[in-house]
């Protein structure tokens, strides 16, 4: 009998797949769990994902007319108080600066002193204290529109916390933009949406739904919600970014006023959106397999690595210079606008080790040199969207020559590869009984239901029955697509006449 | 009798230095108090100049071979009370978070509650929360050195505040870094400097004098402090950048231990490193002028602004496509090794008005194209390292083939006047009486001296004794420069025999 496939992760995705989660994080070396509750530690490799992602989304909020600029980790928590909705979304769950200065205390240690007349709470979010900035900055139609985005860490005390998904502290952009009327922040608000849309598909290589979120799903204060969903490996949905249509809520309730044109005075029209950390565990949980993390390309912190191989001193000098060439020849290609990004790893380890290292860590194209490589001028290719065996022998100046399209053609395949696994994982449904079937594991073990479900498109009433029925099959409402045509039918809950089928799944 | 020159910013430095500075950040829109104790608001075009000495800094960071990760915002009590000088030097003023919750209160407002079980402080500086991973990542001598750089917002409860020299909350940078042998941990820390006083230079075009802290002015912790200073416009000098050797100190407080090549336990030898937006204030006051900021061109958010002028629809038609065939050929220069940043400003405001505004924010280039410059193909050109009068014509195409090395021709301008500046303004100094002297203004008005002293070399012993008597003349020790000569003499306060002068100032 043939050996089983051996893989470098365990468990795998089929076995358990959040623990697999951690896993492929703990073996591409990502993140770590901190001394500090519910916060993480990013580590190089990790920040090299969010790095890139940060240098795309700026350039594209640029492209779009906005500015950066940086607002208060603090807000006074009078601030909170001033938007109902938002009071109860955010004031829930957050971490509270009481006092300013520790004083020796009478066990040796240091106690709190120096208490502050007003407690001030770390931003979970900044539309209060951006807002309050906002009214001084606007008297008149003129200083309108604000396109201001920032780039922060934001507060949020999470009890369950999962690393990339949900931590308490996390860093992300945040776009606050006001507007003179109610048609230019839905532009914006739209506009934003399909800014994320283009760079989870087009970077992240991870297919999304747009929509909108019905009523109980939108953003605290916000009067629309709208979001990009995309499908993980194990079904389940993410919600990777969103950007909110805020009305007049937060400009009535702090005030930013500007005189029109014609003399009135007016509210502005707000909008904010983000994006955060929490892109890079969807990027890992769309792309990577039961051997470690894959990156799509474009993000990936080096696109290539090149293992020198060498039995002594006499091998190693004619294959280090011939991997210092091959270096230099490849920086000097250009792949998405960018030179290739490109290292050698000439640690003192076995081979076998060293080349599953950047398995795991999912650089795209492992090279690998050795003596008889050099002698044909050669070069031995895998490739991390094949098996770790389908490694072949190539040319070195045609490697060279047609390593941007096989780049290229990597970030495709991935993308290609994640829209199906949505497509054949989404499913139209019609009754009640048929969508508690499909999201019941058949597993007995209940602590570990197979992979299980996926994407329901179900005619759902904007109505908060709605809500509570879905809660009670642990189900939620993602969205309603922008795109999808409309579809009348009848709410599968309450039965009243609705125009768009509505996403339904299990959620992160 | 001619009319005195009329300045944008009032009032002047000659007439009130720290008045001054605030009215060219106001003119500016560099950045703004915020409603939170000692936290600015850091705007679109202040951000603008930190954004690019990020981006250059970050860029030297990886040439010298550190990778960027990202840990906690928060820092358990008792992490503090571990290094006993590292708590007396940062315990004092810090933000304390006690509870994670906002309930409901009597009066309708919100409470805090949720007591955290330990207060969490908001990283004044992160040595020992980054120290307690490093502790876990290192084991051997081949998990050394270990490189790490982490931009990053940091709190200290600061009473006297002032906007980008001192704020409660600022953004910078703090490299940390641990290692097998003191001598490269010492390495490390004077490569550091070197990298600040090659971006203070040549980027900030500001002239810095690299030195060592004596031990009074060491971080708390550290063994070893070396710092670059600048001296300002006012004579005062500016700590630019520290970088810090920490021995053994916290690696023993922290436990960071490896087993060496030889199989002995010891402890790793640590450094860190940092700038901060500090370094835009050090730009705002080495460079600026009475008529406001002025930004040395590898900074600048835009190198040239492009003001159209014309008053009718004909006219504006034509003079527009040549403005925008004039940003297009200069956005094809190079400059700095990146394409030239230029903007047109087309807004609808008086010429003057316009002229101004871009005079005060520090624009390197104005371009005027009115009617007749279109028709003589040719442009109207201010230099923002000349006075606004000092307008010239030039060819269109003479203009955007010499744009680059006109914008280098600024940057070294900008440094030189600097530079002379500091050489005009040090003074070698050997007796106290001469030292009090110097540094007493012989304006009546206490309150508004006139711009006096500057950097005094003088004699000085490295004991308490010389910090007691410094402080009783309001001065500060800012350091032993390292590539003085050696130049024996007697402490001016003790008599001790010393090597080399130390550098004496008034300082921010
Ligand atoms: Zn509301
Ligand atoms: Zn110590």
């Amino acid at each position: 009998m043939a050996k089983a496939p051996q893989n470098a992760i365990s468990p795998s995705r089929e076995v358990d797949y959040p623990e697999w989660y951690q896993q492929v994080i703990k073996a591409a070396d990502l993140a770590e769990v901190s001394p500090v509750r519910g916060c993480m530690v990013i580590k190089p490799w990790g920040w090299g994902i969010w790095e890139n992602m940060q240098k795309v989304l700026d350039g594209m909020f640029k492209d779009t007319g906005h500015e950066n600029a940086y607002f208060p980790l603090f807000i006074p928590m009078s601030f909170l108080e001033k938007e109902a909705e938002h009071v109860e979304g955010f004031a829930k769950e957050c971490a509270v600066v009481t006092h300013h200065r520790l004083e020796p205390g009478p066990d040796g240690g240091l106690v709190p002193a120096g208490k502050l007349d007003e407690p001030l709470i770390v931003r979970p979010t900044s539309e209060t204290i951006i807002g309050a900035m906002y009214a001084k900055w606007v008297q008149s139609y003129r200083d309108l529109p604000i396109l201001i985005n920032q780039w922060a860490n934001v507060v949020r005390w999470e009890l369950r916390t999962r690393m990339f998904l949900r931590t308490a502290e996390f860093l992300w952009q945040e776009g606050h933009t006001a507007h003179a009327t109610k048609e230019e922040a839905l532009e914006e608000t739209r506009k934003m949406l399909e800014v994320y849309a283009d760079f989870a598909e087009n970077y992240m290589a991870m297919p999304v739904i747009k929509g909108e979120k019905p009523t109980w799903e939108r953003f605290p204060g916000a009067d629309l919600t709208v979001s990009i969903e995309a499908m993980m490996q194990d079904r389940k949905a993410l919600q990777a970014g969103t950007s909110h249509f805020l009305g007049q809520n937060f400009s009535k309730a702090q005030e930013i006023k500007f005189q029109s044109a014609e003399g009135t005075e007016e509210f502005a029209w707000t909008t904010s959106w983000g994006v955060s950390t929490r892109l890079v565990g969807g990027l890992i949980m769309t792309h990577s397999d039961d051997d470690g993390l894959v990156i799509p390309p474009r993000l990936a912190p080096k696109h290539i690595v090149i293992l020198p191989i060498y039995r002594n001193d006499e091998e190693k000098a004619a294959v280090l210079e011939y991997c210092k060439t091959l270096e230099a020849n490849l920086k000097a290609q250009t792949y998405d606008q960018s030179p290739i990004r490109v290292m050698i790893d000439d640690r003192d380890l076995r081979g076998g080790e060293k080349t599953w290292y950047h398995i795991k860590r999912g650089v795209p194209v492992r090279v690998e040199v050795g003596p008889r490589d050099v002698a044909s001028g050669s070069v031995f290719v895998g490739r991390r969207d094949q098996t770790p065996k389908e490694k072949q022998g190539i040319p070195v100046d045609k490697f060279v020559a047609e390593i941007a399209s096989m780049l290229t053609e990597m970030q495709d395949n991935l993308f290609e590869k994640a829209k199906k696994l949505r497509e054949d994982n989404t499913r139209t449904i019609d009754s009640v009984d048929e969508l508690k079937k499909w999201f019941t594991p058949k597993s007995k073990n209940a602590e570990k239901p197979e992979i299980h479900g996926g994407f329901a498109m179900v005619h759902c009433a904007d109505v908060p029955e709605v809500e509570e029925e879905l809660k009670k099959l642990k189900l939620t409402a993602r969205c309603i697509p922008v795109d999808a045509p409309e579809e009348p039918g009848k709410c599968l809950f309450t039965g009243q006449d609705v125009t768009r089928r509505m996403v339904i799944a299990k959620a992160y």
